[in-house]
């Protein structure tokens, strides 16, 4: 276990510390279930009760909250991502054995950087290229032509499919596959004809993508996840689609094919986005909203339609299929009333 | 193939045999397909036609139902479990052979029970504890430090991370993934830093888990499946996310970070919940339902919106877009009718 | 690389060369994207404007369009489907190299066509029958007792349980998960008892499915996919539910179980359909459409909430559940309305 005093953590992240410096941390946690051997962090004032309360040894907080609490604590400017990075000290994430696993089958034509490690029943194709320090856990498997940054970790049984590319530092998560074929189909007379899909997939650095998630090949050009991207699990990315650099889509979620999603956009989970939209940066998306146009300008989208108790429900969602025969009784009522009004002196 | 009489199986299973007990049974079928050597059951009286019509050679009926028909019966208090349990006298899981495939790769500091099957390409971490009678599918990994309770089957594929514990009788598809990183960051500036996640994943005694679901592991403390809860396939459980003992999930649902589902719950297909709520015991959830609030009260809870031709829907649609307006406008209709009236004698 | 000049390719593949049938072609490309030796294609007139600026060295045009540019061409039927023909052309498929992977598992008693390949850490249980020309991609399992028919490929990955039949010419992708039980719970006082699952998933002939899509087995009775039917990633296809042929179905849908799809419906992406529903043949169901009703009559149905920016849509979704009210507050001011008109001459 790993022991750090507040001073030393700020020598490390910044930040500035009030109260006893010498003061050890061993954990984090929760302003709820922290105990003297751990520091918390306060996300915001709604939290101020529980500040109040907690048993931590020492606690994160802004620098507009500084004198929230007598305890020890870790002043800075963004509390959430400083308590990232002790957590991040605190709990290393263990390095995987370097070398080549004796039951991996790597193609004598593929090259390895240094430090890398390949877990038991890993498959890499020939001409794979895969960076230094890469880690590629059980059970994967990575197609010819690959390419892996380096410092990027494969948890096990992730698929990549030939010819696409993963860049540095990317984490993928168990099950994820990476470049399978689009959904590319042409309807001639009586069935469907499948369209060779020979683009590529390409993940570029800081990209993490979570368990079972999928982002297909593109079928001509290549589907692209810009840096710093933050896919969550089982969300499909079809072909050809572009998600734009820092942007975090939450679990669930479906973009079709050809979509552009721009910068530093968050997307809720279970959201559906159509095909051939262009989706600007900076949009944030309310969770099962679909979204059926492209959005220029920034802003807040939402589409979830309301639940209530079941028979309300019932009696509610009926009427929507009278709207519009609703709104154009309103128009003929305004109409009566206005002839009545007009009468009447 | 199995051979019973319906003596045998109210020795084994209870119930009461009404006409002759020699009637002997080796498959169970559904009244339309059943033939003389199955047995079927009929699941409620709007069935009664089928039942009439069946060629089943004996049938499991509820006790207000004994004589709905003059065929050997089974009569009992609740058919379909008993057919359930029926089906699996007749039709075994099949044992995996006990032992560890040449193949597999079990760390020499993982403690295996009596009768564990490891099958082939099996990874086992260090200190990981299988329990007695287990059986690990093809393909699976077993990562550091996991515990997995005796009689637990797991099909080929699956992933555990390390340091999760799953509980006993517990059934993992194909393709389930339970301990993966939940989805945590933290904004800085114009980057996302990843918030590690040291919370386990923990999976309680006689869970079911279909294909391609993941259960995250919790950011600080746990991610929680309760005895006896059943998760169908391509579910999404976020981390910290605590599901009540005895709730059953259909599939393609998500369930966002931190919320409690209570137990005895009935959530559909593709239902979406927000993070950080609270749903009592005893909810049903209707398919394709949001959820955006907590649920306080026991009852049934829908929210799917209707569909209809599409021509139709896309001019009621559109009107969805005006009911603010629309509510305002009727409003003041309303003023102005009661203004005519008054004036009116 | 290929190189096939227009008048080798209409030899292969019919259409009419209109133009220098001596062009040769080393590529496919959009219209936008293509370069001297590329042939892209017009999709339809909506992209005249590109098919002006374009300078591939050759296009595909349907009949009607053939003087919509002089650039070599050749003028076909089906543009999408020639276009689709041509790649494969260009872009054949690599074989997998015929032969057992010393590090595959196959059982002695599984048959095995000729040109078959199998991977490394592939199972192949007992009593499997592979045809001939199958390829099986690393890492797959192929439960026992399970046919795949002449010519089909699993990509890596895929599981296929016990007893379940895939067709020939199918192609499975990574993560597919084929036969894993059917969600089957029979509610027994205070907890749930498995319905054991002794159905088998069957999958017809030039049957395509996407990254980690399940299609469960049946629970007494077969799940059924037709010929030529495609699914998308990350679908749910319950138990009992039967796809008619050459139906396409666009990804994160779902169908509960023992729902009938008819032949040549589309269904579009996040779709849900509830259970025991009878979809007839020649159905469209637009995107996140929830299916509630059997559906009788061939066309377009949709049921999408629209979105908007997000304080709009919480003023109008608020007004959802007052619709009921609405509606009969409507219906009064009618009545007072025309009981006033009545006393005015």
């Amino acid at each position: 276990m790993i022991s750090l005093s507040l001073g030393e953590i700020v020598r490390t992240l910044g930040g500035k510390v009030e109260g006893n410096a010498e003061t050890r941390i061993e954990k984090i946690g929760t302003l709820e279930g922290a105990d003297a051997s751990s520091i918390a962090y306060l996300a915001n004032e709604r939290f101020l009760g529980a500040l109040h309360a907690t048993h931590a040894g020492a606690v994160i907080l802004a620098t507009d909250q500084c004198n929230a609490t007598q305890l020890p604590r870790i002043v800075c400017g963004n509390p959430h991502a400083y308590f990232a990075r002790v957590t991040a000290l605190l709990h290393p994430v263990a390095n995987a054995v370097a070398g080549i696993h004796p039951r991996a089958t790597v193609d004598s034509s593929a090259t390895l950087g240094s430090g890398v490690s390949v877990g038991p029943n890993v498959v890499v194709g020939c001409d794979a290229h895969i960076g230094e320090g890469v880690s590629i856990g059980a059970n994967c498997y990575v197609g010819d032509g690959v390419t892996i940054g380096a410092g990027t970790r494969l948890w096990p049984g992730v698929v990549i499919y030939h010819e696409c590319r993963i860049g540095e530092r990317v984490v993928l998560h168990a099950g994820v596959v990476i470049g399978a074929d689009g959904f590319g189909n042409a309807w001639d007379i009586d069935h469907w004809v499948k369209v060779p899909q020979i683009g590529r997939a390409i993940i570029g650095n800081d990209v993490e993508i979570g368990a079972n998630t999928t982002v297909d090949r593109g079928a001509i050009d290549d589907t692209v996840i810009e840096d710093g991207v933050r896919l969550d699990n089982l969300i499909m990315i079809a072909h050809n689609v572009h998600v734009g650099a820092h942007t975090a889509i939450a679990a669930c979620t479906g973009i079709a094919g050809s979509t552009r999603i721009g910068r530093n956009c968050r997307i809720g989970g279970a959201v559906g986005i159509a095909g051939h939209l262009t989706i600007c940066d900076n949009v944030e998306v309310g969770g099962k909203t679909l979204i059926t146009k492209s959005i220029a300008a920034p802003g807040s989208y939402s589409g979830g339609y309301p639940f209530e108790e079941s028979r309300a429900w019932r009696r509610n969602a009926i009427q929507i299929r009278h709207l519009d025969e609703m709104a154009r009784h309103i128009k003929q009522l305004e109409k009566r009333l206005a002839l009545l009004e007009r009468k009447d002196p």
